[in-house]
């Protein structure tokens, strides 16, 4: 893997990106047009209307991926430079999942005020910016305050693209297991940018806070500590529980945002009857699903592996959202939005599977069960269901600007079909 | 023009440019190496080692183009967003006549101090800063601390870019009318970046700064005033000429950087024999070819439009330059590249003209001659013979890093001949 993903990044041109030219640029009449003096034209236009700026520039389709690099993959603070890779590698998700120009902003400022001044000038370059690999929880303050300076959508996917798809796949496990989201104990394992996002998407979709044990390194969150930040402090609860071994009798659900090989056959024995198990931990997770299920059978077992089945990967999620969030000028990307996503995930994975996603993982048959509780990550179907989901909740919930038919056709519908 | 324009910038999808994959993205096995868990394997080796950016990135062929939309074209301050048609027509321009991919960064801060942080925090993303269209004199302070704070190069176009042109032009036609730059008598109106760059390039050439003189809105620049900024300073004469009237009495050279229809007949007359006149006002000229040769004959004329003979247009030297500076890594781009491209630029205009040229301008024949003083911008050798010569002089003057032969035949020689 090591020197095949060396190979990939560095053969014909190094990296994995390239800024093409979408216009006639042939003749001198063409470049009189895309450069001076033609150009003062749409210039003049968008002194006069701002928003005029989405029709005569990419900015409609442009998101930047923008980091600092202080919690970059599973590497931790890798500073910014060497954050790079990834950071393209989000370009091109975008890219190739919902058609969105995108490129990377990688950022040598770790401080949250400056970082915050940073982005917001830069800002007019972009229809939108997806934050990306910033640790918490200078991301959660960071965040607020660009959602709070800006007009167009700022979503850090770490935490909200994944608090999404985990909630979609949560959901839909639950409703196998015949479980109901208000009554289940959850444990989660990790605080962090994930952790915390994941946990108040829960409490929106209905999940009982004091039915949450979240651990951080330390153990058990709970009221009796004084060493918590206010991400964490809204998750204490009054408990005596310690460890996770205590944490996990009797649980529901576990998710994972933690380290490889973390839970122990007494521990998934010690859950409640049909538990649920998010394993997500990159890219070994917190058990493996043959290791699990050996163990018990009742189990609903995810992971972020395409390689096991209910593979949770946020690619399942930014795209789309931003392809809606783009094509609905939507102002912020609200709660509504996110909530609307996951439904519209949860409703694909309980549609038949089609004949190209069968094909594509050489499988004869897949439907919706224990082994298949969301989609797959390159089901064309995504990009046609999730964006007029999303775009309707923009609307309903007033953060549309305006809906682009004409946009929406040439982005996605008709290019990406 | 107007609607044309328009409808080129908006047509089919809005703007100029798209982000593109350049690596394959199909499989999950293509993704596994675009993305987790693959990337984390560059990551690390540039983590160990920076300068691997470049082989793993798009980092070492990739050129920002930046500004705060202080001086936008002819327009004055249009703000940063307005500016954004410019910059991404520059970011074509790049990418048309040297393969070079870049992007635009519309940045909204004036403060020079400010600027100059954020342009240094995002600089970890990006092999060369082109800054663009930021008003004089701001433009000199940021353009010297962004190259004292960044290891790779910072380039002001409006200044450097012009200057090189106009100084090849001039050279060029100088040769043609038989007169020596060290007797030159230069009058020069417009005190702006380009102006003061072109003065600064013609004295490293040769010129006597007690031949030059500097006319800003006020008239005459000369040593009595007390209203001057230190780059006007160091041109101010003593004399007691006040008015382009004045100035324009037994001058060689009129280089033209105000407004249209500036020169009358009379100023034309009272230049020396055989003067040289480069009216570079966009989109009018400060006297019109025709207009100039009607009232004398031996006169070497050159504007910056495309429609007539000997344009003084940009494009001749910017994307050669970073082709250079990116291809040898160089640290900055030093006068002695600035020089190379300039003899590279008159050298090739003394060479006969290209079938290529001839057929794209509906030519029968062009030689080197008052009506052909500077290669048309179109002219496949520009790509050939510059980057190379710039290339030389970096390596002589100790600012080249590395001499990446693979990189030049990738990005140029193969994919641009």
């Amino acid at each position: 893997m090591k020197q095949a993903a060396l190979n990939y990044h560095r053969e014909a041109k190094p990296g994995k990106l390239s800024v093409e030219i979408t216009k006639p640029a042939d003749t001198q009449q063409d470049l009189s047009l895309a450069y001076s003096p033609g150009v003062a034209e749409p210039v003049k236009e968008i002194m006069a209307d701002s928003q005029l700026a989405y029709d005569y520039t990419i900015k409609g389709n442009l998101v930047a991926v923008v980091t600092n690099g202080t919690a970059t993959l599973g590497l931790g603070n890798t500073g910014a430079l060497a954050s790079k890779p990834v950071m393209e590698g989000k370009a091109l998700l975008f890219k190739r999942f919902a058609n969105i120009d995108s490129f990377d902003i990688e950022i040598d400022e770790t401080d949250v005020d400056k970082f915050v001044e940073i982005v917001t000038k830069i800002a007019p370059t972009f229809g939108g910016i997806n934050l990306e690999d910033i640790a918490a929880p200078a991301c959660f303050e960071i965040e607020q305050k660009l959602i709070e300076a800006l007009d167009i959508p700022v979503f850090h996917d770490d935490q909200h693209g994944t608090a999404i798809i985990c909630v979609a796949a949560l959901l839909n496990a639950l409703q196998i297991q015949n479980k109901a989201l208000a009554d289940a104990k959850i444990v989660c394992v990790g605080a962090g940018a994930a952790g915390i996002a994941i946990l108040n998407l829960l409490l929106e979709s209905g999940a009982q806070h004091d039915n949450i044990l979240l651990l951080d390194s330390k153990g058990v969150v709970h009221s009796g500590r004084d060493d918590l930040n206010v991400y964490k402090q809204a998750f204490a609860v009054e408990t005596d529980k310690r460890t996770l071994t205590d944490a996990m009798q009797a649980a529901d659900v576990f998710l994972g945002l933690s380290v490889a090989n973390l839970l122990t056959a007494e521990m998934l024995l010690s859950m409640a009857a049909r538990p649920v198990v998010l394993a997500m931990a990159n890219p070994d997770p917190e058990v493996l699903p043959e290791a699990a299920l050996a163990i018990r059978d009742d189990i609903i077992i995810g992971t972020g592996r395409s390689d096991y089945p209910n593979q949770v990967n946020n690619v399942l999620g930014f795209p789309y959202i931003f392809r809606a969030a783009l094509d609905c000028r939507a102002k912020e990307i609200n709660s509504e939005m996110k909530l609307a996503c996951v439904e519209a995930l949860r409703n694909l994975a309980k549609e038949p599977v089609s004949q190209q996603v069968l094909d594509a993982y050489g499988l004869r048959e897949l439907s919706f069960g224990k082994d298949y509780i969301l989609p797959k990550p390159t089901d064309s179907r995504l990009l046609q269901q999730l964006p007029p989901a999303i775009i309707q909740a923009a609307k309903a919930s007033g953060v549309a600007r305006e809906v682009l038919g004409t946009t929406t056709e040439r982005f996605y519908s008709a290019e990406s079909e």
